[in-house]
């Protein structure tokens, strides 16, 4: 069984611990602020807006080393919604990546809305997460939390590939926030 | 109803055809090397792959002024699988639209495989096409061929939005080609 912690209670902080506890895991999940608690997690989930990112890597970049942090962030600039706040052709997990070289980085849980990931399914299919990283050990564990969960995981490949997942995030943000599909929706995986 | 004249008779350009012949519409279905023969289309989906694009451009870049321009491409690096061979940030969408300033150019079809267009579904998903633009007009002519055909069309946002449509693509693929998804399966679209 893996120990999860948790940075963030918002809807996609509470929706990954309660997947991680269907799974079985412990998980500790602290406020943004809650500054005081040490992380206890082997696996670190950063469940906070990309803005508030760098406070809590200022904040704890030294405890996160040896350990895999996942990023879930999709860096939008949410006042025009036309773009990513990221360097073009960058993503947000490669800038966390970059900050954090004693630690595996990955990318996972952007392209599902919180609702898909609480409910495990987004319509008649199991939820998917794609999950980016340079490190194949740390995407495996990552994955049986998932797949224990209930839900799908599948390898997207290399840290490289979170910029296509952030892309792929934005786009599902704009959809819905244009009312094209649902935040109960968006994009499913069919494997077969 | 509408003409499209479609350049290209590979997978793509066939299933593409399929779907306008299924909604009623007429098809012109031209070879890529058949440069003899005009366009008659009002819609002209260039089903050729990225690199034989600049040619048909030089070719026929004069008689598409004033048509729908539907570019389908996406320019993956085949030999790495590693990056998309347009400019960072930008798309294959962007390149056409700027040699073909006369035209409503449109990016569409790059995010379903061929065989899910041909069969209208993805799993038990109805297919989806994403169709990005900056002419709504254009991309509401080519939602009514799709639509009429038996699948879903989404209008995702402007010609910009080509990027996001190439990294979904360019993702898609490289699942594919890693054995996790299949060529059959792939992004199908929850609406609700």
């Amino acid at each position: 069984m893996a120990h999860l912690s948790i940075i963030g209670t918002g809807n996609m902080g509470q929706a990954i611990a309660a997947v991680a506890g269907r799974g079985g895991h412990t998980v500790q999940l602290l406020g943004q602020d809650d500054v005081a608690t040490q992380v206890t997690g082997d696996i670190v989930v950063l469940a906070v807006p990309y803005p508030a990112i760098s406070a809590v890597l200022a904040q704890r970049g030294e405890s996160l080393a040896g350990k895999v942090v996942v990023d879930i962030t999709n860096p939008l600039n949410f006042e025009t919604f036309d773009s990513l706040t990221v360097p073009t052709g960058s993503s947000a997990t490669a800038e966390i990546a970059a900050a954090l070289p004693q630690s595996r980085v990955l990318k996972a849980f952007n392209t599902t809305f919180a609702s898909t990931l609480a409910k495990g399914t987004v319509g008649e299919l199991t939820t998917t997460v794609l999950i980016a990283g340079d490190d194949a050990d740390a995407k495996s564990v990552l994955a049986g939390v998932i797949t224990s969960g209930g839900l799908e995981a599948i390898d997207a490949g290399s840290l490289a590939r979170a910029h296509e997942l952030e892309a792929i995030g934005f786009l599902q943000i704009t959809l819905a926030a244009n009312e094209k599909i649902a935040w109960t929706g968006g994009f499913g995986i069919v494997a077969a």
